[in-house]
């Protein structure tokens, strides 16, 4: 019988994930059924919300089965389809968790532009994370021209498009990251018009001089101290897009928001969301950001792993800020490009 | 020269108001130019909000200045006009502050429908504070036919049209009050279909019974370990419509969102306002108000204080939850009814 391999999610962790967690196990190839479609994998999705369904801290969806494959989404090749819409060779999207193939209703996959290049792209500016960005800023956070918005995890995969997406919308936009390098990046590859660094410190007074005129909408990708922080800087009506809390997953307590109180003082909204919710608007977003990307106006990187047995380290490193761009885990099927 | 009588600010409080907050005085009678209209008061609007102006605790719009006229709405009859749209006799509703007569440019004024009885309604139920529970429910909220809807201070001026309002949209609505009377009257008299006794103890079992499905909005009139309460029993994309916050304007350190992991994890949105941002909308919430009030489908109760030298009594019985219903002050120009 053919077998491949899979990464089973094998162990809840107790704060910062381990490699312990996980584990590599050959299992038989699966073979399609009527309306199904066999897919081998070419790049899995590294991405902040697994940690939240590995379970202990901060219901998500229903947390993940011990036992079961590690979910994420990925990209890959068609090899065989028993649906109307797939052939073999098709590039194609889906939640394909980690492992060398899967099978997926063809209702679960999404085909990639045929002139997206690198595939990679599919599960990262082109994909769920650039979707993201412009759902967060478009739908949840209500983006108008003029607008001053600041963005956390700024050199990452989300942080990235939002900065870019707010300059092409007419805004300003002011990242947050750690570290010069990633500081320096996001101002001189990305343009954001500056980048503060909250390893440096608190971020407040950087932040004042950055946005002399306060902040519109606040892109939260980090919760805890750096959302205070940015509260007490917002405007009227200002509106924070709550995409993740990253410096909250591996945590026992939760960081309350201490500056609550600006919510009533500005008329402020907070709003949590997740791009799963907006499928719609979603598709939308990935056709105006591959219109952007084709005409050469969104830069983006990428973190690479190579092999499915990287995929647990990798997690760990974004999961720790090791990551600038999208982390991204290529596989063999990719080739070794 | 004629005189009438005045209610001056002249020292911010600390903490819980007190009556040394305030003076009365006697002043020269305005008379109106050009544009403007002579009103005397008949009733004075006594509400939550006029705290956050006395300074100190939460910033608001401009603090108000020591020696000026304390703020407030009020209703009241037309004396003298130099304006075209108004006549003397006309009821009419304004930012008149603490005083008997005031003398205001037309389009200060808002006329009050000519069958609107008693005059007081015209800054209750028919006024902002109404206003302020269907715009928080329907454009902060966005109410939907079947919504669980919970409001605390229920008993209170804008808390009781929220639920009847609710439950005029086809939902169900649960009020928070303090002591049993006061929930008694939201059951009874205004139609709710619980009400939890917040002085009884924590609320989180007796909500958890009334809602056993969860609560979709939120209208919060109170802040703290309430607000942090409710929030743990949001459903998927919950709404907070956070309109005051009275437990917060007291105390010299607002208390945080304890509960804020909520937010991404159910992506609820909060979002604060206030009903002079929203004056479009005002405008047709009181023409809907008006429809139900002379339809019969709307309950209130007004506490009624006497005489002007009773507003500064009033306030500190408002703020200290004295009151059921709107507390208004009766001016001796609406006579002794």
């Amino acid at each position: 019988m053919a077998t491949h391999r899979e990464i089973h999610f094998v162990k809840a962790p107790d704060g910062m994930p381990g490699e312990d967690c996980f584990q590599l196990v050959d299992a038989p190839l699966p073979t399609p059924g009527d309306g199904q479609v066999l897919v081998q994998t070419h790049f899995l999705s590294i991405d902040p919300y697994m940690r939240r369904q590995m379970g202990g801290l901060g219901a998500y969806a229903a947390p993940l089965k011990l036992g079961s494959v590690m979910i994420g989404r990925g990209v890959g090749a068609v090899l065989e389809s028993r649906h109307p819409d797939f052939k073999p060779g098709d590039a194609v999207q889906g939640e394909f968790g980690w492992r060398e193939h899967v099978v997926l209703e063809g209702r679960g996959l999404r085909k990639l532009p045929a002139d997206l290049e690198p595939m990679s792209l599919g599960v990262g500016l082109i994909g769920q994370s650039g979707a993201t960005a412009v759902v967060g800023l478009v739908d949840i956070a209500h983006i108008m021209a003029g607008d001053t918005v600041v963005v956390s995890a700024a050199a990452g995969a989300v942080g990235s498009v939002v900065g870019q997406v707010a300059q092409l919308k007419g805004c300003r936009a002011i990242g947050i990251a750690g570290g010069p390098e990633k500081c320096r990046h996001v101002v001189e590859d990305l343009g954001f018009e500056d980048c503060i660094d909250y390893k440096a410190g608190p971020i407040d007074g950087a932040l004042a001089r950055a946005a002399p005129n306060g902040v519109d909408i606040y892109f939260d990708n980090v919760g805890g101290d750096i959302l205070d922080a940015v509260m007490l800087q917002l405007n009227m009506n200002g509106r924070v897009a709550i995409c993740g809390q990253i410096s909250q997953y591996n945590v026992r307590c939760r960081q309350p928001i201490k500056n609550a109180g600006v919510i009533l003082d500005k008329c402020v909204t907070l709003r949590g969301f997740r791009i799963g919710n907006h499928l719609a608007r979603r598709d939308q977003a990935l056709d105006e950001l591959m219109d952007w990307h084709r005409a050469g106006l969104l830069k983006y990187r990428e973190t690479v792993a190579r092999g499915l047995e990287a995929a647990p380290r990798a997690l760990i490193n974004m999961l720790s800020g090791g990551n600038v761009g999208k982390q991204v885990v290529r596989l063999a099927a990719a080739g070794t490009g």
